[in-house]
């Protein structure tokens, strides 16, 4: 076990109050988690079972299953039916308003928990949780500058991985394998039934261009139909990018990360279309801070692609994602995320990924990304790394 | 592109036929399907969107996202609020009983759909899709054929893996690294939200014992409070066993496998186990076939394991699971499941995992798992391979 990724009790009392702020704001009683990220976010476990946080008291956890789970406030239960006996044993009354994660939670899982605690009304935990999690507490910053730290180190011995006649998948494997060497957990959390991916996304040559069914900026075809997204099995030829956007979970907490690196000579036009990129990174470290809308983030970036000469490239050709970045933490696709519709204004403590990317459909994908922690006064970027573009081979 | 992954027209209008058959015997007009498995099995793809499968007609692929899916019947939309006046323009009518992914889409996802299309009555689409994915047709059986395959010949390098002085998690990476070599996909598609894993397990030694939150046959503590499941990083011991569950994920189709490993001498009684598992894939081959109970294979099952003198030891020793075996397919937790209360008889074209396990805390879990095709006068084991504890090291 990594020991350093069990938050303290005190680290976990700052959370829970944060969340009891959120409840009582929405005139809820209570919330009652279920999934494994928010379950690991409020009690630093992983279970089968439920955490119940009342607005004016401590967490329950109801546990099915480990049958040995250690820590305070732990109620065995074998199914979620004995939880109001449990509730009433404790002299604490049912809440008249339950939230429960409407977004993440089955229907039938759902319907089955309302008729347990019988609210007059339900409201919706997912919504709560995510706008909590926004929030980095220095803690959890500090698992992300681990992982940034990590996803640095992989990503600087990639030239190495690298052999002429490599197809983008074997390259994909060894750079999965150096990840897991490096201390990844492997899973890759994302939000949503739209966001299925392995260990992140490696796109070669033309096959940047391929759309994707997905929420990621890029998509790629795959290797599979039933998994449409990142490498499709071709040799990397000369002339050709590597975009590598792997996830950076090697703590619970992910950075997000891409670097592109050339195999031979690229045309003129692609080099000035990653130095662009790099530019609305250097405009983004320089005037991004608490308080910066998400829209005017988006919309600036767009600009510039567009005085770059390369709108038509932006974000996609075929298919042009329609955001340049998204929250981070424990999955890859949190709030706030930068997009020309967003209300969002920027906090201190929210952790960014920026990536604004161009699409050149015989060459590749180019541009950077990189993970900001937004302060009152501006960004740190914790994934600084050599932003050009790194030849591979001799 | 892996084009032997594509299913023929032919192929997905026998699964088609299935399903409709199903949605008539449950008195629906039609399902709307939007998760990425169900997608894949009724069409063959995965985008974001919608099939719409109604009782009488051909199904319709309402697509957000690629904008270039290729294929009949693919039918644009942004938003699925767009469908009821597209189907109006097809002359088609909004059925009065819809199915809907109760037990895998979301509650808001489900209470969205039910506003788009008003039914008089909602059903469980889930239920009927995972029904229809119980018997394989002769295409999904050479799916898992070619994942068993794979499989197969990934075990078999596992000896050559192995050095002195490795710590579990490093022998899991490199078999991790063989298995996507050879063709694995990465992804583990699992059922339910109490199944997070990465490729599978490995548990080396005590580790075997530690009890899972999850609904897998074992455990292990893992590396992360977040992940707590599988090798937790300790050293792998003289005297200690090393049991492999790696995902067949070589194909959309799933089979699973379980083989074990020693590093220096073991205790005779963990021999004798490890036995009467291989006694019980024999019995297992010799007595099963279309007709037979779920529940007599289980209760047969633990009766063996006490007769061997096993029993406390049988399916964990801290915490025992109470199913011995699992259909599998797209994804690794399938119906019907091996317990004491099912109700399910084996049909002809159902694929069976088999996994009687003993565990010790001392020295690790022994034991194995096939992956078993039901005909009607028996079973085939996919999973052909030595099935003895094999030795690590010189």
């Amino acid at each position: 076990m990594i020991h350093s990724q069990y938050p303290s009790k005190e680290e976990l009392e700052v959370r829970q109050t944060n969340v009891r702020n959120l409840l009582k704001a929405s005139g809820a009683g209570a919330c009652l988690v279920a999934t494994p990220v928010n379950l690991y976010y409020l009690t630093g476990k992983v279970f089968a079972g439920y955490v119940y946080l009342p607005v004016d008291g401590e967490p329950l956890c109801f546990v099915r299953r480990p049958v040995d789970l250690p820590g305070e406030n732990v109620i065995p239960i074998r199914k979620p039916e004995d939880i109001p006996g449990l509730l009433a044993g404790r002299k604490q009354r049912l809440p008249s308003v339950l939230l429960l994660e409407a977004d993440q939670i089955t229907h039938h899982e759902f319907l089955r928990l309302e008729a347990v605690f019988r609210p007059k009304a339900t409201g919706n935990a997912t919504a709560v949780l995510r706008k909590a999690r926004t929030i980095k507490t220095p803690w959890e910053t500090a698992q992300l500058r681990m992982s940034a730290k990590k996803h640095i180190e992989t990503y600087r011995q990639i030239p190495a991985l690298f052999h002429e006649g490599m197809k983008d998948v074997e390259l994909q494997y060894e750079i999965e394998r150096l990840m897991r060497k490096n201390g990844s957990l492997g899973i890759f959390r994302t939000f949503g039934s739209n966001m299925e991916i392995f260990m992140g996304s490696l796109l070669a040559g033309e096959n940047a261009a391929t759309p994707s069914p997905f929420d990621f900026a890029l998509g790629g075809g795959g290797l599979s139909p039933c998994l449409p997204i990142g490498a499709n099995g071709g040799t990397i030829r000369p002339g050709q990018t590597v975009m590598v956007d792997m996830a950076g979970n090697f703590t619970p907490y992910l950075t997000d990360m891409t670097r592109v690196y050339s195999y031979g000579t690229l045309p003129d036009a692609v080099h000035r279309a990653h130095q662009a990129s790099v530019r609305m990174h250097r405009r983004f470290a320089e005037t991004v801070k608490a308080g910066t809308s998400c829209a005017d983030i988006y919309n600036q970036s767009v600009e510039m692609a567009r005085e770059a000469g390369f709108a038509a490239h932006f974000m996609g050709t075929v298919q042009q994602a329609r955001f340049v970045g998204h929250g981070v933490g424990l999955e890859i696709n949190e709030p706030p995320v930068l997009t020309a519709r967003s209300e969002d204004l920027l906090q201190a403590g929210m952790v960014i990924a920026y990536e604004p990317k161009f699409v050149f459909p015989e060459t590749g994908a180019v541009g950077i990304e990189n993970t900001f922690l937004v302060t009152e006064t501006g960004v740190e970027n914790l994934t600084v790394l050599e932003e050009a573009i790194v030849p591979l081979g001799l």
